[in-house]
């Protein structure tokens, strides 16, 4: 069987004058953007800006929602009630969707961003009140998740498609969880090795632990890169050359799962 | 002819911890409520929470966006370019349709709130602007503008459905500007003197100014009446039941214009 | 010997449009105002306007830093870098400290606000953090905190002068820790019971906890009340009266800490 | 007689994770600071980190107020009333000068950023609410205005020293204002031709319009040069460089005025 994979990315994490990543020139490489929503990042005009470019590059488009914390960029954990988080989700996607709209685009999937997207891996409470307000605006929303992940199980308990995820450029501990980013060697930086790692994980479902263990991943649906480190636009392209080569069809999760 | 007319309210307008207004009860008394989406007020729980009530009251809403100031309640002139302009209007519509979505309703209208109103009253950019905005999200949106303003003639000209609006306790100008707030006298607070000039507005499309001029405002299809001030309750309950007695069919504007 | 006792309100909980609270009826009765600094309430002209107030009353002020969450009003735990957390405080007193300059004011106290407030009670790193930022501004300010708190003990052990703080109207647990907001009788309504209550806490450092076990407290410096409640003049104004008519002395905690 | 001059730049202009700007690079070849407030960009780690490296390079520094939009960076006018304009002023103020405390420094000078910087050349008021914003808080403080501006009138009228600003990058219309940035050649690149502009401008108190009109100036103290460009550092470097060689003694505002 010809093994498919989507590749996605974060971006539109622009924020006025603030002006961060090379968002056009990952888009050519990549089948699915991230769409930042305002609350950690993405103004208005940048969001304008994001979809009109996703829709140039004819790739898939997702929200990216945040908790409400512009000043930590949404990678501080706050507790909000059930009811704050789950209202935040649904203003900021549709938010995206209008301007989806005013493009002639529709949604692909939703990714919760940062520390929501740490709560959600872990706490049952957060995935649900997640599922919940991406059903409440529309159940065909895929969510994005690592496998094997309370917020992987509970959408799929609640009836909702669910893209599995692996990270391109993390390491991984021995357990399936991404190093956090504070320690050594969290992240992978030799583009030869990323594109082995991303390799690995699609044709068999495992990547080797920062200790060399092997950690089985199961199916991965969507691979995800960095667009704001220096040499990401050189990595992400030759990412994608060499699983193409590799007889790996690279395309936007929603036409495959 | 059997005359009809709206009443519509800004209402949603408390945030966070900020309560403020009598939503649920000034709700049962009118047919239109513009909530706050967000950028002067409106944080996602009050949303959420503002589009519920509309459901349960059966009355129609729509988006009332604003310039991004929190701190002056989108009261203070901002020159926003028209690209911030229009794409920050798109934001707000499109969080305000997800909890509408949410709720199983459509919104019916867009009413610019403070500062942008008054902006989009004199100045036919930016009503160019709001209107190619609130087009390219849903062209069936009606728009909320003053009578002979620039906001309605562009809006009409664009062919956008406008709802013409009067304000039941704001003195006129003679020249149809309302008295600005500032002013002695800029709010008419008898509850009976603004029952006569709704009817009057309603039945022969005038009202009298400051100084007592009669000004044409010709056929209006929305009275505007405030949801913050002590006897907002009692006065808007009371001009329903008297409009209802003058034989004025008192609905939503989306089920006449 | 004479009982002296300090009597503290948040105050200046305002922001823009937003009015909320009774300030100028609350202050004649009170001696210490908590005055917020932006974070979660607070803009420029509401701060201005209780520092002026402040003087115009003759009672002290102090800065009640909060977590950078306007839309959760600072209720809503977070977490913070040492580095963000110190910051945001010394920002916070900053800000404060310049109306104070333009009234001809000094600042006499520091209080952490809501769900800051709880975490430094628990959490020694969170007490150190407030501690230094405190004493990088100014190390004479005075730090509120609940007796046998870590805040309490971290400040004591940083030569930090500590005013140990009691509620008037806060329901106790057994262990001498707040109930919490969320649970039922959580608040003590009844304003004689309110009175009894703080007399006790005042003479013998107890107080009945929600089990009616009796709860040592030690010393206490400083009662908190509330200003947000619909009985809250009525009661802080007996509450100063019963307690002068016992012969407490009450004054703000600077005169005599 | 020998030239003195000092050399200002807007730093500290990244905000959470938006980073922006190269100051450590910037800081040794300049004598003041402009440092960001919050409003316009400067969250609290910046401001302290910002405060820390003028240290470090023992240069001069000063508030930089805004306007309170984050998200249009400052550079959008906003209508504020005296109370809400001063007011801003002094919280911005105020929260700088907690980190110039906490570093053991004192602020020399107040610079109104982007469009309250340009409000306040042309609009008495505008100029006058900020100098009595200054005052409350220090009356010592410089006032940056550029020359024959209603601030510079008005700041040294209110007996305000005033240090007279010219653009060492920016090109002038013969009227003395600035070309302004949405225009063509608004900026001047060449950095020969920059340095050779600044110093006629300190030598002779002239430069040459956008139309090679001579503009008289007369004298200047402080020159705005900008970090945010590729070549800033380069730029920046080279003119003092300059300018010492020329026998000019580029030193902080504060020690000549």
């Amino acid at each position: 069987m010809k093994r498919q994979i989507d590749i996605n990315c974060d971006l539109g994490e622009s924020y006025g004058h603030f002006q961060v990543g090379r968002d056009a020139e990952i888009m050519p490489h990549i089948t699915s953007a991230n769409v930042a929503c305002g609350f950690h990042a993405g103004d208005p005009v940048t969001m304008a800006r994001t979809v009109e470019l996703a829709k140039q590059f004819k790739i898939e488009i997702g929200a990216h929602p945040s908790y409400p914390d512009l000043m930590g960029f949404g990678r501080r954990e706050m507790k909000l009630t059930t009811k704050e988080l789950g209202n935040c989700i649904i203003y900021q996607i549709g938010a995206l969707q209008a301007f989806a709209r005013a493009s002639n685009l529709s949604l692909q999937h939703v990714k919760p961003h940062g520390a929501l997207y740490e709560a959600a891996t872990k706490d049952e409470n957060v995935s649900k009140t997640i599922v919940e307000a991406v059903q409440s605006v529309n159940p065909q929303f895929i969510i994005f998740a690592p496998p094997k992940s309370a917020m992987a199980e509970v959408a799929t308990k609640m009836g909702q498609r669910v893209a599995l995820e692996a990270f391109a450029d993390r390491a991984y501990n021995p357990d399936g969880t991404l190093v956090s980013r504070g320690q050594r060697n969290a992240v992978v930086e030799n583009p030869q090795q990323v594109v082995e790692r991303v390799r690995r994980m699609v044709k068999e479902g495992t990547v080797l632990a920062i200790n060399k263990q092997v950690v089985h991943l199961g199916e991965i649906h969507t691979i995800c890169v960095h667009g704001d480190t220096p040499t990401a636009v050189e990595l992400v392209k030759s990412l994608k050359a060499k699983l193409i080569q590799s007889k790996i069809d690279v395309k936007a999760v929603g036409a495959f799962l």
